[in-house]
């Protein structure tokens, strides 16, 4: 089994044999930026965990998989980042922001068919079905978007939307890395299901719990601004539960904390706080973030390989699920 | 052989078999107004005719390579018409001044998916190099655009720089259509590389006339307004054939011209085009379009088929290059 820091160099080896050209500059630049800018790299481990989980012998096979799913993610934040307007992006510039709006619509372009060219280079025998799932989820990334952008300019969002929008935005693309990884590996239909729903609840967890941390979270070790969601009025779980169980003594607090921003209301963290206390709302977003968490672990534990092969993949959940918190 | 308004309905009756969701309708809805638009299908025609001139019982099997190079088309307007904040497309809003850029950058996007995922449709022993010929064609498409932007930000641009930025826009596509449909109708490689250089010279013929129609076109039957390139200083071949030669004595006028709009110089037009005259440019530019027409149709001929079958091939050329003038 591969230490999570050998994949990891695997796969910077792999990518940095792929060249991009030097003209048009203003096309490949930003490129070659976003990618420099690396991040986590957790969706090209999950491909190669996929695989390993079923035949470690085809890690080096999936690593065009790796490299397609790692291009899209990055195609899909330099686009994102344009229709969020946000300047920054792993603490540097945005690619629109560094450059302009046309810069990044183009670039972002080219970088999702990179995507499929380096789809493209996956085993033959395998392209029909790796084309299928990545075509399908990347579609379902452009609806999650979709939601996220249409649910800012309405009054109500349901819980169910709400999973279900995570589920599309972010959670679908970590079950695409592992089945990729699964299909490359010559799982059957079965493991590939379970090791698909293990990636999308485990994703849908992730992000209930940043959700969590983002009102939580210890700001020395959090990233980003605690109480960021709350400033925003974003409809996250724990707002759509409050505004669900609020009571008509409460009304008048909740409206105007939203109708406010930090300026006018400077204990508008704290006193949305307040009302999450009151009505146990963190109790209640951590039962959700756990019963995602028990569906990922038990599709985990449904499928039929040897124990000691799962060892890695329980091991990164545990670690995504308890970050600091 | 079929007749062109067949081969438009039987690629309508396809693509009304392919269905969009209707949610989200701000992602989806999009797409069924760009593809409504319709124009002309140029593009699905050569994929036809492609297949056509070697195996036209492969006809029915083209059609998703036929929707794949009509959905790209149709993606690549949508992000161009962002880029140039183009009000208008085929006389109708277009899609980010009907809904916004947001939505225009995104339901994009998901239309580049549904592209390759007409793609991923082709006969599966033919996918390989369908996907690569794609890709590649793609990405020059997206060179081309960038190029395109960046020499409205340059002072001078070369007769090749141009010619070589039209061929990646617009002809390199229509190269790819037809070769796509050799490649379907089981063409061997020789053939398969001289149809691509009939429609990529044929589609560079056709920018310059487009630029000629520009300045010399009846202006009942051009479309656009006759004198828009020169109004907007566009660097089309015509203009950078006439900076080539200026004289000292017509630098002033020319210079003048520049900086004049039309509220300032109303005769603006008429006088760039007696610039031209004075330096035979419409014939210089007419002598480039000749010659790249003329190897549009030696690569035609050079293909190794029965004569009768080139005849449909010859014959839209012809329709192409004798436009109104």
């Amino acid at each position: 089994m591969f230490h999570k820091s050998v994949h990891a160099q695997i796969f910077q080896d792999y990518i940095h044999t792929v060249e991009f050209p030097s003209s048009p500059a203003n096309l490949y630049d930003p490129i070659r930026y976003i990618l420099s800018l690396s991040g986590k790299r957790i969706r090209p481990l999950l491909v190669s965990m996929g695989v390993e989980l079923f035949d470690p012998s085809c890690v080096q096979a999936s690593l065009p998989a790796s490299a397609a799913i790692e291009y899209f993610h990055n195609f899909s934040l330099i686009h994102d980042d344009i229709m969020d307007k946000a300047p920054l992006r792993r603490g540097m510039e945005t690619v629109h922001q560094k450059w302009n709006d046309s810069v990044a619509i183009l670039s972002g372009d080219a970088l999702l068919v990179k995507a499929y060219e380096e789809l493209a280079k996956c085993p033959a025998d395998k392209l029909g079905p790796l084309i299928r799932l990545f075509n399908r989820t990347a579609l379902e990334v452009c609806e999650g978007q979709q939601y996220d952008m249409d649910f800012e300019q309405r009054d109500t969002v349901t819980q169910d939307e709400y999973i279900n929008m995570i589920r599309l935005k972010t959670s679908v693309l970590l079950g695409c890395a592992l089945q990729m990884g699964a299909i490359i590996g010559h799982a059957d239909d079965t493991a590939q299901a379970l090791l698909y729903e293990f990636g999308v609840n485990l994703g849908i967890a992730f992000q209930l719990q940043d959700d969590l941390l983002d009102v939580y979270g210890d700001p020395k070790t959090f990233g980003k601004q605690v109480g960021g969601d709350i400033i925003a009025n974003k409809k996250t779980l724990l707002f759509i539960k409050l505004r669900a169980l609020l009571q008509k003594a409460d009304e008048a607090e909740f409206v105007h904390l939203l109708a406010s921003d930090v300026e006018q209301e400077p204990k508008k963290v704290e006193k949305m706080k307040a009302l999450y206390a009151k009505y146990d709302i963190q109790a209640l977003a951590i039962d959700q973030k756990e019963k995602f968490t028990a569906i990922a672990y038990e599709k985990l534990r449904a499928i039929d390989v040897e124990e000691s092969r799962k060892v890695a993949l329980f091991a990164l959940a545990d670690a995504l699920m308890i970050r600091e918190q």
